[in-house]
């Protein structure tokens, strides 16, 4: 494996929702900052990325987050680290950390480097894969996927216009906001009683400014002692998103 | 004046807009953080707030903003001191600067400490006025208000549901959202191309979860130098907020 990288990161109160505790868009957000931070740190940062015209573009996370979640005003480290690589694929995994070492959440995802104009695929330049100081990968393993989606009878659906705002400072719909649109959709009472604990998201076609998604979720139900739910972000009929979330009582 | 308190700050990727830069909802997101830590430093946070049945809630801002702003990734110093009060009224300034001391951002707001149960304003408790540590002001100073409204002809108008995600930390409807609200409503071109230097913003009705609130903003007129937009929040036919915003180009 790679070396990690960790860095220490406060909670702000914009970070949490209702209950106190970061939200799950938000950790999410927080492990983009840790890879590139990582990435800074390495001398092969966004800008430099960008000098080969291309990006890292996610393809899908799994995670696992503890029932005990920080709360606002809590320090906590960021961690990332790549665990496996081939000339087109990476697999990060990433954590969040109590200072005492605990871990809030473990999660893990695939990129791959994107020809941001031609919004193609491309090799991942030598120089980066340098950085990795590993071995390329003979069998890149296989995240979790979300269950896939049939039929969405009587799922509660939302239409959501992409805002100016939701374009961030990386000029993309920051990915966070996939997964708003999604536990937007499910009642507010089951979001303030019950906590993700356990999610797999899996993303396809990017949306744009302007264009407006439609987000629909099953209504939860029991999985064992959790509860599920599926999510399905589609764009102009094409699936942007797709995630399975499993939720436990707060 | 009360003393100064100082906070540093990283500008996160996910608080900057396309421009690279923070938008206006996360500025002002940022000097409530400035704020917060202020009173908690001065053991008079949010819990001890609570232990009074109240909390501090904002009425008006008025600020100013450079040209130059920060970018994502720097590092900023933001602070905030007590300028002025009364039994009922604090008027607060903030600032946010780079670490030279220039100013990114010089903004003041008028605060009262409410009765979060009855939603009615309690005179503030004399432990949190000690904190100040300067007399009561005789004349509390009035913050330029934003311009009244009239004729609301051919402005763009757009409704905006209150999202579970939108209640924040601190169990209110972010302020910051606003901004998001107010500013959605212009058009892309001109977001990407002029940036706030000016505003003024005053609060009247507060909005819940799942209500729909209408945001409407004039189109951007000559105003000596400046750009000028006036905006409207409605909500159930009720004002909850209103602003005037000046733009530059870029």
């Amino acid at each position: 494996m790679a070396t990690k990288f960790e860095m220490h990161h406060h909670i702000k109160y914009y970070e949490c929702d209702s209950s106190g505790h970061p939200t799950l868009a938000m950790i999410v957000a927080m492990l983009i900052l840790a890879s590139e931070a990582d990435n800074d740190a390495n001398g092969v940062g966004l800008k430099r990325a960008g000098q080969y015209g291309g990006g890292w573009v996610i393809i899908n996370y799994e995670g696992n987050l503890a029932e005990h979640q920080p709360v606002k005003g809590e320090e906590v480290i960021l961690g990332t680290r790549v665990r496996a690589y081939n000339r087109f694929f990476v697999i990060r995994d990433f954590w969040v950390k109590d200072l005492a070492g605990n871990y809030y959440a473990k999660v893990s995802g695939t990129f791959v480097f994107m020809n941001l104009e031609k919004r193609r695929i491309m090799t991942i330049p030598q120089e980066m894969i340098d950085t990795f100081q590993m071995e390329e990968t003979k069998r890149i393993p296989r995240l979790e996927k979300p269950a896939p989606i049939d039929d969405q009878t009587g799922w509660p659906t939302r239409d959501y216009r992409v805002r100016y705002f939701d374009i961030d400072g990386n000029r993309h719909v920051n990915n966070a906001h996939y997964f708003e649109w999604m536990m937007d959709v499910l009642d507010g009472d089951f979001l303030r009683n019950y906590q993700v604990v356990k999610m797999q998201i899996e993303f396809a076609h990017e949306v744009r400014y302007g264009q407006t998604v439609t987000s629909t979720g099953s209504l939860p139900a029991q999985d064992g002692n959790l509860m599920i739910t599926h999510h399905q972000i589609t764009c102009q009929g094409e699936e942007s998103a797709r995630a399975t979330l499993y939720w436990k009582k707060r």
